[in-house]
């Protein structure tokens, strides 16, 4: 049933455009399970975040790289995993996920998570940032700020955070605080100032829909590509908000100016593909499905995710965050799925050989070297 | 191709969590055809309920059961249903599904179906009864209330309902009445006595907001599950007002209190499995949806609501209504559906084989059992 | 893997109810990529819409009709495009669709593009015409007229339109001006002096919710089956919007008048298929989908279409516009599609081979017959 496409991309050093850090502390049950789910640890009540499709998933594909044997229950899995310690399995996994290039958002519980270049180091590959706007603007607010200096306060640190060496994008999780049923325009400076005013009076995160606007367009006024949290993700989200054609009109005011990234996307993949194919700057992913659908679902996923979508337009991501495990298990299940989508394609006589190697090549790494500039392989 | 997966599940005696009654009177055609479809039926259209994915998988999988050819015509089909007469066809159905527990909801055109005890009778299994709250609602408006005392009426009068012997969840059909688009916020009593003035002087069945919102609140007070109509249903459903992510915000207000099962859900499967996966009191089935795609996209329906869920919060339901066709062809398509997307699984090796079996009883039987406190096998 | 349904449906001539004429005009490669995709066409963007799946599909199955090899490359298959030039062209893959009837929408760009009559000359076969309603309403507008005379003007002139010879159906896309989640009542004649009036003095294409609210009960009076556009199509959709749910008021409101016929529909194809079963007056159609797709993907896109859709109510339609390549790749793509379906159920003994015969004949041509009154073969 393999054949050269799966080659192809089992050789191909994949560019992991969406990324965070690891935990290489040791971690209780309680702490690996709460990493496995996008829920919450539910202790007591009889559902354990293993038997799940990607807590199965885990037990397959990532007890072996831990000499254990495929389907290995959890409590071997989390024995041998605590005997190996945080750091030798990050390096088993981020080895056995064979990706070149890490671009990896370092705005969200930093201080728990291994560095980008310590990330890449284990892996044998090269990172990059990804600056999370959300974050600037909270460290602008926590600094003291007055409301009417936020605008251009925040205009100014992000600037500064994006002209770090390495910085290649940046990152909006507007869809956890808003959802994206938006007013498109760029908010007025008074605006920008009264809803600063009762922000900052209020405190908490970001969650306003003026500075939330305002956020996206200083995206647009930084100039770098702009990744989108869009659809799954935790209890946070309001699903029903963050259908990304709720952004059509903002995309129509913005055609022309920057990359516009849909990460995830699940289960709005193939809105998503309809906005790549008709908007120029929209591009998507669906990471972090990939490893909660598992290798079983996987090509699934991607089949409706790649309906319409240009092939130019999709990108490879794992959205691991936390366990080293999601590394490995994201590239498995974009590799397998990817290819057999390709391959069936081709021994059907749909697609020629040459443009299935192409569209894999584009999809598992091009594709995000045009979009972020990346240098080399 | 059928493997150990089928054989556990066709031997497993199933939990259906949701059903109604059947109809043992004489049917004429027109009347046996209004209850195959959720649409009306529409004489001399040219467009019969028998040509549809569930007319053709009543005529290939129930006409053997009552001793004619697969495949049947109509026309033959209903002769031998008559024939056998109601009492002996809901017998066979009924026996065809090995179904060891029903849970009943007896709150609609219950005066034209067979009664809890005799539908289980019937099968040779045990039933169990839910209670549907708008018609609690409505008999309390039936009876004759002052609206400042409806809260509290209607309160005691589903106390009364749940405490009779037997009853083990209550029901909303809120998805009909409202949608889910509702304020999650518990209604203050003075709201909901003017509500309450305002259904009462204008009358007809229960759909005000704010009444909707307290009698989901007065649920959360009741303590037992509570089965939500999700989804898939006849015309008097708004599809884009019942995407069950509306519920995020009062599924936040009400987690750790009661058990939430999400009904049905198609085409909205895939969102019910996302809230099944990130918040402890969810469950969800697709029932309804499985006879009406019928067997030959049941387990296409299945794979989707299993994209992500926890294998502990998927549960087995007919829905069956009416006729006793849909109780055999609904546990059919659950079976063979979830057995082929499992066993496949394990041949791909993706899956061990003992998890597939526990999968398989816990979704069949085990999951229902615990979310009902039901006891025994 | 062909069997006697694959057999049938090549056999059958379609009966195509939603299309348009093709530009038979010498065409650049910029003009032809425009006509290729929903999109723009992004030059200098190293994104071409030749790299889609619709893109793959056509330098598959549309280039040996030009006498290249398969998966010729796009700069040869234009070359040899142009060599044969464009009425040559069209006359190969209007043969090849082998469609005997084209029911062709002449609203848009109509200038462009060959007229119904020569359309079907190049095909063998006959056509029919659909008027779109908001090109009627604009012509009222641009010929002068008073608010106060402009719904009448608007009847009258519509009526003009459809009592032409070979008029069968009228269409709307609303789902482009205003998407569907209108108030659904007719609006009161002052109310459409009003947005008249608003709309006269602002000009522009008719895109006034009133007014389209006017359009629609419009169609209703006109008592011709309506076409909507539903889903996928440009950037100008607002796809959120448009999930064709949101007319489920106005079909209660309208029921027992005018067929309704749902166009494309995806992402909505399973939203349509509800509505077809529990409306008597509702169709779809997976048109424009089904080439942008391509025939690697026609099937699932169908299986969805058709997960409880009554089969008297799916029809074929290309939505071919522009480049004559679309009506050769949808025919295939929906007969090899609908056939892979319903074979796989007959060889799984889940549909008779007679009734898979049916439905592939009352998809295909019939039921198109029945809601248009098209006489004879």
């Amino acid at each position: 049933m393999p054949g050269p496409v799966h080659e192809a991309l089992d050789a191909l050093p994949l560019v992991d455009h969406h990324c965070h850090g690891v935990v290489t502390a040791d971690l209780t049950r309680g702490e690996f399970e709460a990493l496995l789910t996008e829920g919450g640890t539910w202790p007591g009540s009889g559902v354990s975040p293993f038997d799940t499709p990607v807590g199965v998933a885990v037990r397959r594909h990532c007890a072996p790289l831990l000499d254990l044997p495929r389907h290995a229950g959890p409590e071997e899995y989390l024995a041998r995993r605590a005997e190996l310690g945080g750091g030798e399995v990050a390096r088993r996994f981020l080895t056995a996920a064979r990706t070149g290039v890490f671009c990896v958002d370092t705005g969200y519980a930093a201080q728990r998570l291994t560095p980008p270049a310590e990330l890449a180091a284990a892996a044998g590959g090269t990172a990059y940032e990804v600056v999370r706007l959300e974050s600037v603007a909270e460290e602008v607010a926590a600094g003291g700020v007055e409301a009417d200096a936020y605008g251009a306060a925040f205009r100014a640190a992000a600037e500064r955070a994006v002209r770090r060496p390495g910085v290649v994008a940046v990152k909006s999780v507007a869809a956890y605080r808003t959802g994206f049923d938006l007013d498109p325009a760029r908010p007025a400076p008074a605006e920008v100032t009264g809803a600063a005013r009762r922000w900052l009076a209020r405190g908490g995160r970001l969650a306003d829909p003026v500075l939330m606007r305002h956020l996206l367009w200083t995206a647009v006024d930084l100039g770098l590509p702009l990744q989108l949290h869009t659809g799954f993700g935790d209890s946070d989200i309001r699903m029903h908000r963050v259908d990304p054609t709720h952004l059509t009109d903002w995309l129509h005011l913005t055609a022309g100016t920057i990359p516009v990234l849909l990460l995830h996307c699940w289960p709005y993949q193939r809105q998503a593909g309809y906005l790549a194919a008709v908007f120029e700057q929209v591009y998507l992913d669906v990471g972090l499905t990939l490893h909660h659908v598992g290798p079983a679902r996987a090509r699934a996923v991607l089949e409706e995710a790649l309906e319409i979508t240009p092939f130019r337009k999709l990108l490879y991501s794992s959205d691991a965050f936390g366990v080293a495990e999601f590394f490995s298990l994201g590239a498995l299940a974009f590799r397998r799925g990817l290819a057999a989508l390709l391959q069936d394609r081709v021994d059907a006589d749909e697609l020629s050989l040459p443009d299935a190697l192409r569209v894999a090549a584009w999809a598992g790494a091009d594709n995000a070297r045009r979009v972020y500039r990346l240098s080399g392989g």
